[in-house]
């Protein structure tokens, strides 16, 4: 089924209209194909596609270009599809709400309007951002197609409660593995349980404490979790083997070769792979043009936990931070919301930073 | 393709054709067919077939009748199909040698024999027994037809190491789920991670301490495991659900209800469930007809560890023991074996009994 968006629509009713076309990554095309299309048929803009990512460029010849970026994947939905505004209208409720599809309507609202922004814009709306590195769009630009994200300054609307959010954490996923013999379970004692040793792995990480740094003024906050364990052979067989897969979140004083070293010293008694590895991005809000920017949208800037793609734009040289408004607390929970008022503020100060 | 078995080859030949016939829980067919055939070309013997359970019978009129019973699946392979001799050929290697084929093979060359035993005999061929109880094929037959397993004592040819092993334990499997609350693994704190809490049910199972009591003056010892685990949502969300499933090996002074209340109880914190639980059955070998054919064989007896159907004869008042040539430390490991010597042995055993 083809689905028509509405860039005249308010914002709240486009963040709505995104979120009930469903795009769990892997399953972005519907969506791509619907912002495709609405945005070929503006003709302020020059729209390119590669797989299902979307690219659309103002070409002003303005002195400086910027970059407004969005992811259009979620995580799975978990009883929270489709999306529901509560009776005040004041809060739209489901997967994708908050992370990060009112970001992207913020995105296609400016698209649409700004014919004749002050900067010369690119809009990205790129797939795969909730799973591994090596599929995320954004990623994928920048390797095959790096000239079209070539800018002066890029910002990710990523959910920051509308609040300036400066740099990100790395992010680390591997998988450590727990190793036994086999035996028939009536006579367990001439194997050995993999299953069982591996709750000394779920031991180190119920002990871990999580560092909180600050780097160049801000504070940021680690993590360290199983997000996949499983192991088993049948029934009534003592399994030899059970991986559990960790994600370690790591500040961005932390290099990734640091982060997968202290991951393999941690895990030291088991097999550890390194599955995937992004490194973070230092805040950066000294630089000319972020300090510029977090000036005309005010507020007081903050860490970025969650890892995000500012981290691309830092490998290409490109200044970037994310601002968007979502409610980061709530991404990937079951509950998550997006505040109707936070969704057009966001849009007034973004709007207001490119007339100028 | 159809397999075709020679029963006039000795034991361990039959023995290696019948396991190079794979037959995984659920993928019995090829080989129940093959036996169906070969058995019904032999005109002594009546031949029934439910599902790929095959039963086949003599009808002398004696006055005493004995079931000689087995099962034809085997577990999942383990880098060891097909079977291989080893030089001096005393020796065959290969996933269900021991865990049962070897036992099949004797059933099968006695049925093939003995055109006029002492006492008329039941061939039991069945399927599904290393699986869920409610699919195992003697259980289905003791529901479906129980005349058919009419008798007045029976043996089933799981390894014993060529000694009569009295009663067995009985089997739980039940399924204990650690629920947690999901949250972006940037920000883990704001929930509660499921496979970390599973921590601590893998910490009950690392400290459980078996029991070994002497039932009716033989030895059980029990067994309490993780069979299984899972749990995960995606790469970077903190994880809402973790299931262990558990097997318990529990003596036959304890019954079915107990075994269940035992469990339940010893993982109190979390919510179990049961998925399957097959009672074991006390030795009984003071009945009169089950000590006649200890006395027949020779040697002392001693406790079956691993569930068996004996259990089934049990509830059906049928007196039951196990004995076979397979050696019961091998089943269900990758390196499982059999004696060649031991089959034949088996064989001669059981036909002076049958013959007397």
């Amino acid at each position: 089924m083809d689905h028509e968006l509405d860039l005249t629509a308010d914002g709240a009713t486009l963040t709505a209209a995104l979120t009930d076309i469903a795009s769990v990554s892997g399953d972005e095309k519907p969506l791509a194909d619907a912002i495709e299309r609405v945005l070929s048929a503006l003709p302020h803009l020059s729209v390119h596609r590669r797989g299902n990512t979307v690219l659309a460029q103002t070409g002003l010849g303005r002195k400086e270009r910027v970059v407004l970026a969005g992811h259009i994947d979620t995580v799975p939905h978990a009883d929270n599809f489709p999306s529901s505004f509560n009776s005040e209208r004041s809060r739209l409720t489901g997967c994708g709400t908050t992370d990060m599809k009112s970001g992207v309507a913020v995105q296609l609202r400016l698209a649409a309007e700004m014919t004749a922004p002050a900067r010369d814009v690119t809009y990205v709306f790129y797939e795969c951002e909730e799973v591994a590195a090596e599929d995320n769009g954004l990623y994928l630009l920048s390797r095959s197609a790096p000239e079209l994200l070539a800018a002066d300054f890029a910002v990710l609307l990523e959910p920051t409660g509308g609040v300036v959010e400066g740099g990100c954490q790395g992010t680390l996923r591997a998988s450590v593995t727990a190793s036994g013999a086999r035996a028939h379970t009536a006579r367990s004692w001439m194997g050995r349980n993999a299953i069982h040793e591996a709750g000394a792995i779920l031991d180190v990480l119920r002990a871990w404490q999580p560092r909180t740094p600050v780097v160049d003024g801000l504070r940021y906050h680690e993590g360290l979790n199983a997000v996949a364990i499983g192991g088993g052979v049948a029934g009534n067989v003592v399994p030899d083997s059970c991986v559990v897969t960790v994600n370690y979140r790591y500040a961005p004083d932390t290099s990734e070769a640091e982060a997968a070293d202290y991951i393999r010293s941690l895990f030291a008694p088991w097999e550890v792979s390194m599955l995937d590895n992004a490194p973070g991005a230092r805040p950066g809000l000294s630089e000319p043009v972020a300090a510029a920017f977090v000036a005309a949208v005010g507020g007081t800037p903050r860490a970025k936990l969650g890892w995000t793609d500012v981290a691309r734009f830092a490998e290409l040289g490109i200044p970037a931070v994310n601002y968007g408004p979502g409610i980061p607390e709530l991404a990937h929970t079951p509950g998550e919301y997006v505040e109707v008022a936070a969704i057009a503020d966001c849009e007034n100060r973004l709007r207001a930073w490119l007339s100028a």
